[in-house]
């Protein structure tokens, strides 16, 4: 996994084109006008199924031989990667297996079986999951597709921020959320390759400050749960992923629920698009002063825009 | 008004493009495959002020001499018009007075006022309205842009369809949402004059049918007040508007308001996209086969993004 480069990256690029969107960049003269930087969004929530997740799940898919996607893929997740997976194997035509605990929402659940993969429900542990992909692996000889301790993902995962780079070759400062790791490490490894003077930073919930703590740290924390609005945060930091960031990134910074909260809405009401908390969590780093921005051109890559739109961040969440 | 050509709108068309977006144009696979059709949504939420009133003000406010600009523009306006005449006034740098009922949003009456305009508060009756207009043009001398019913506006407005035929240049059918008609009448006598085979429909919400009843009726209907979640189509139908419509539009259809409601929820939820509802009102025809599309390319004006976001239409809204 450390070893890889940034030709992974454009193999992944290569391979995934046909599949996902290019997605758009978006700016706020506004935005701008406040932070006195120019930033520039990449729109991932306007990727296929929603998510950044569609990147490294089709890398993956398709980088299987005929043979290997033969006996189909396998994941555990609760989230964006489930989707992503499942409409990988779909658009393949090979079969998809998702471990979901039991709490997962209908939403998500639905999304999942909207691309034709099969659900196999489990208890809400991260052994009981395991367990479960465990027992499927064995009964199917398929692939297990991890969400983000998986080279093939963090691979696919970088291609976003090639394709900002490519546009927008001379950032000052690259910042992505990061809850297990794939998108930072991908992202990180791909812009730093490209301009050796951009700076990468990933910003967390301080409600899951498993990777601030690791990154700053000498041992990887892993935290077992976490109540963070950003949902798609929760996930602790891969070992893996860990070390690349250690290679590439240049810093990890958290921030507060009131200030995702606060960013997401910024997105939702004067960008008018519909991102997911997790999304805005870098951008709430800006609009606090976590992160100096001032005559830089920063890019954020906006992670997904999968949300529940009858339990709005700012209706009912904690403050 | 009535001898408004396409020429009007390539004067407008070259005249605002330094103050406004080229909006970007977007589709839903899943949206096709339902329909069996090519949908191609302009996305005018993602103009400047948030809605395509942008294009019709700043073509008003810079088709001024400057003597006439001197004075300064006067509107009544609760909607996005106030906002984007405000913002125009602003740009070019003179003053602009809005008329607004004292039973505007809180949130439309600072849009207003962040872009330096002076709110003038009335009883929310029409006559009221005109009564404060009058009174401030008669102490300023300054221009009224009126909403809807002024040809520098309806041309403004019709430069959204010459973008979008620009890009798609055969598509078979272009529907928008219907108020006051200036996005109708502006749109349709753009599309004919590029294309004689596209069929230009227009979409209104059963609650606010003065349109549809005058269109298909010997006279011009007027509405005094609707409930429609559809705000921004709350108005009656322009009388010359109505001339242009007759000229120029195929058809008009109504829809229900949870027709409006659903429509607005599958752009948030599947597109990811913040529209109000009155954005959603053409895809609602659609989606209820009230326009029959399949095998068609149809081009929708998403007419606007600005929506409350602690009021959400599925929330709290009538079915």
């Amino acid at each position: 996994m450390t070893s890889l480069s940034i030709a992974d990256v454009l193999a992944a690029a290569t391979r995934i084109r046909p599949f996902i969107h290019r997605t758009p960049v978006m700016t706020s003269e506004q935005l701008d006008a406040r932070l006195g930087a120019h930033v520039f969004f990449k729109c991932e929530n306007l990727q296929k199924t929603g998510s950044f997740k569609a990147r490294g799940a089709h890398n993956a898919v398709y980088s299987l031989t005929d043979a290997e996607a033969a006996t189909g893929v396998v994941t555990h997740s609760s989230g964006n990667h489930a989707g992503a997976l499942a409409r990988a194997a779909q658009r393949r035509g090979i079969p998809c297996a998702v471990i979901m605990p039991a709490n997962a929402s209908a939403v998500k659940k639905a999304a999942v079986a909207s691309y034709g993969a099969t659900i196999i429900e489990c208890e809400p542990t991260l052994s009981a999951r395991e367990a479960a992909a465990a027992k499927v692996l064995a009964a199917t000889h398929g692939t297990l597709v991890h969400p983000y301790d998986d080279c093939r993902v963090v691979a696919g995962q970088g291609t976003a921020a090639l394709e900002l780079l490519e546009g927008y070759p001379d950032l000052d400062l690259l910042l992505t959320p990061v809850g297990g790791g794939g998108l930072l490490a991908g992202s990180a490894l791909t812009a730093k390759s490209m301009n050796r003077k951009v700076r990468v930073i990933g910003v967390e919930p301080a409600l899951a400050d498993d990777t601030f703590r690791s990154y700053h740290g000498t041992t990887r924390v892993v935290i077992n749960s976490s109540a963070t609005i950003a949902d798609g945060l929760r996930g602790s930091i891969g070992e893996r992923n860990l070390e690349l960031l250690r290679k590439h990134v240049d810093d990890v910074v958290t921030v507060s629920e009131a200030e995702i909260i606060d960013a997401t809405r910024f997105l939702w009401e004067r960008m008018k698009i519909v991102v997911e908390p997790s999304s805005a969590v870098p951008l709430a780093a800006l609009l606090n002063g976590k992160v100096p921005v001032a005559g830089l051109k920063v890019g954020i890559i906006l992670s997904g825009g999968n949300v529940d739109l009858d339990a709005l961040p700012w209706v009912h969440a904690p403050r």
